[in-house]
């Protein structure tokens, strides 16, 4: 570790007590990561108790006392503090501040609300009953507006905006209402000429499972190793809902496999690698601190969709990748080869369900989620209309109205879960994807024929450069402006689709 | 749990705060558990960074300044508390002294000498050059010797004992020496006439392999389901060195398997099998305090020995398992008959290496480490004469004398790692074993005949109810007269071994 400023200044205790809440978060993470890989069934009331234990020991970090006058003397202090510790400190009074805003008693009713809201929305989900999670749901509503204003207040931010910055610092709804006007003002029509045009080529040919488990593990795995998923600091396992945890120095990633399909389990893996690799690239000396950490969700979610979208949906990687599918599965033949199965990998089609969606529909899903939260948080929208509203928003954007709320507005767990004003990260994540890999390409010669080839060193450079080794240095829209030379727009991303689907 | 004695009482505040305690020590079982067997091998440090500081966190729970105060007013409270609970507060009473016996200063010196001393230990015992280890072992022994007057006087214990209650609350030298002298006085004799009439019957027939790891692991798993091993609050993994891990509501036993040898991956499964079904049966209302602890090392390793020891090389346990091992492995023939695998499972001859010994000779390993440990610290053998002492005392009590140090005095991880006292709690426990499966089968009628039926819930149901349940509620001793109508003894083991083994 790091610590800097003088010893004995108020900076270098708040190293040492910010070490100590990561080391906290870090255990925290390997447990969590546990409950959804390894742990038996029983001991799920075992672990939430664990788990609960080392949040309130963190918690009691942020919350002591002292804090304040510790930040204030650190902010004071003439000490000569580096760039990385001067963003530290401002990072650590970022994270002391939202830990601040909420009364223990409103923390406290929220976990209580989030967690009945959620069991009601299994079974609400598994019985397409929105009704079954009205009350449930109105609650976390009810909490969510009152934490929103407790932030609001703590942060001088507007309301949505609040709730925003605890995923994306510094995100504000202003820029996500421009750029979201933007894509509703190309994509739709882009959605219909790609279709129109897929159509008039005819279906790909269907690759034929099964698929067996262990050959996909290992084609997975060998596809991550190219990419440069580091296996001394990290591990790939199987959970019912994929997802990327652990800590940077031992990351989790995880998967499911399906024998009928094996494109969802490896284009998965590639997501979660891209997580991964962000991880595994933050800058070493400072993981244990809080600048260290991922920047947001926006780029996080930026360095899953360039590997996965950006990277390996493209014709090189399939080039690079086709070769050794057949001889993973044991096949060959026309369906089998390199353009066939690119064009199972760009297939486009409007769907109900987000999470399957393709990149050209994606954001059309996330708009409509961004507008609905919106609109339910602000009074505009009562929860009863949701359903309504919902298939009304699937019609205006995509064209199709789901036959039930399971299909729908029952089909995402953030909600339920009080994750409102996070959605709109998984679109700002692509737009900066886009942005990123463009940016790549144009930096770096050659670097799609090198992915061809299998070669991913020069693009995993250029991100550790770019965007992994900075940590949380500054803020996302500067670290874009530093790597592509602009702010997050949709240039690129309307540039990227229009080339993928529209071109040759 | 089980918050008792009045809100707002001591006692009920120091529940609160043992709660959390177990918490974090819980969630530090779990890593440390995950750190044996998926940790990837780039994260060790920060792992120890985790770990470290939720020990930190631990320590400064029991060494807070209202502790003493505390424990005072709950010990003079006049709340009416249960049997449970005046229980718990004895235990928490005895998990502070032991916690706050040292100053800070010398657990710190303590952890890096064990550290480097470990360190060196590794590279002396693959050159089987004891010399190489002595600097870092002297300095191991100073801090123990210190660490041992420091709890003697915190205690009110003689200076070995002191050591020893670490490990065996309430477990003294002066029984050690009583019982040892027991064993002293039969053991040799009756070693020299098993080897004997074992040579005079000639060689069981060797089972050959090579022995499948996914067959072995099958087989294994299937014979903890049938004992009683519970998957849904538990697992069944691979490490380096086996081991017990976990929480007792998420027990995590571990073994390594060899390809060459069946018997050894199946025997220290089924005696990781009896220390998790002890974890498994404590009182799941107190697991979360100190008197929902298992009692001790004696009692931990009389669970496991008994279930490998006494009831899994018992004939009517070969009985029935030899049928699934022929299934498992798909073999047959003479070899394979229940009668010879007994015999194969029941073989004794004196060796140099501890853990490779069978029960009969394993005590005097024991006995030659504890007549070795209390010279050493007592200052009578001076550290340098350890290796002419080992060998004069291999020659005494087993008769033969290892041609290496790694054979001999450097074996052994425990002195390295600081833990002395700890050795004769596997000889205490492999007499507790004796007395206490004596005491199932008095108790319980036809024991032996359920075994050879693969029904192992008799025994399992007399094991709860009379040493699992217990928990810390009583000593060793007070649960082993309840149990057995006597305190530890050596008649039973000497019973067991003559019946086993020179009887028929």
């Amino acid at each position: 570790m790091s610590a800097n400023g003088s010893p004995g200044s108020a900076y270098a205790e708040l190293e040492r007590r910010f070490h100590r809440l990561s080391a906290i978060n870090r255990a925290g993470a390997i447990l969590n990561w546990d409950r959804s890989t390894m742990m038996p069934d029983g001991a799920s009331s075992d672990r939430a108790d664990q788990l609960a234990t080392l949040n309130v020991v963190a918690h009691e970090i942020l919350v002591a006392p002292e804090m304040p006058a510790l930040l204030a003397r650190a902010e004071e202090e003439r000490a000569p503090l580096g760039v990385w510790q001067t963003a530290n400190l401002r990072e650590m009074r970022h994270v002391w501040t939202h830990a601040n805003a909420l009364p223990a008693d409103l923390v406290e009713a929220r976990t209580r609300a989030t967690a009945a809201c959620e069991m009601a929305w299994r079974e609400a989900k598994k019985n397409a009953n929105f009704k079954a999670l009205l009350p449930t749901l109105e609650e976390v509503v009810k909490l969510t507006r009152r934490v929103g204003e407790a932030k609001a207040d703590a942060l001088g931010l507007p309301f949505y905006d609040a709730l925003l910055d605890e995923y994306e610092p510094g995100g504000r709804s202003s820029r996500i209402d421009a750029l979201f006007g933007e894509l509703k003002a190309f994509l739709p029509a882009l959605l219909q000429r790609v279709v129109e045009r897929q159509k008039a080529a005819g279906a790909p040919l269907a690759l034929d499972g099964p698929f067996p488990v262990e050959a996909q593990r290992q084609l997975g795995e060998a596809m991550i190793r190219a990419i440069g998923f580091d296996f001394d600091h990290g591990r790939l396992d199987v959970s019912a809902h994929p997802f990327t945890g652990g800590t940077a120095e031992d990351v989790r990633i995880t998967t499911r496999y399906d024998e009928h399909d094996f494109a969802r389990a490896l284009m998965g893996v590639l997501h979660e690698c891209g997580h991964a690799l962000y991880e595994l690239g933050l800058p070493r000396d400072w993981t244990r601190q809080p600048v260290g950490n991922a920047r947001g969700m926006v780029l996080h979610e930026s360095q899953s969709l360039l590997m996965e979208m950006q990277a390996c949906r493209s014709r090189a990687f399939i080039d690079f990748a086709a070769p050794r599918m057949r001889e993973a599965f044991g096949r060959s033949g026309p369906a089998w080869e390199a353009g066939n199965i690119h064009r199972l990998y760009t297939r486009v089609s409007p769907g109900f369900i987000r999470v399957d969606a393709d990149e050209v529909t994606y954001p059309l899903h996330i708009m409509l989620r961004y507008r609905l939260e919106r609109a339910i948080l602000g009074g505009d929208l009562a929860l009863a209309d949701l359903p309504g509203a919902w298939n009304d928003g699937m019609r205006d954007l995509l064209g199709i109205v789901p036959p039930n709320d399971s299909l729908g507005c029952l089909q995402d767990i953030h909600w339920p879960d009080g994750a409102w004003g996070y959605f709109p990260t998984y679109t700002l994540g692509a737009l900066a994807a886009a942005q990123l890999f463009a940016a790549a390409r144009a930096s770096v010669p050659a670097l799609l024929e090198a992915i061809a080839r299998g070669d991913f060193a020069p693009l995993l450079g250029w991100l550790r450069t770019n965007v992994h080794g900075k940590g949380s240095i500054a803020d996302t829209d500067r670290i874009l402006v530093e790597a592509t030379g602009r702010p997050l727009g949709t240039a690129a991303f309307k540039a990227h689709l229009e080339s993928r689907y529209l071109s040759a």
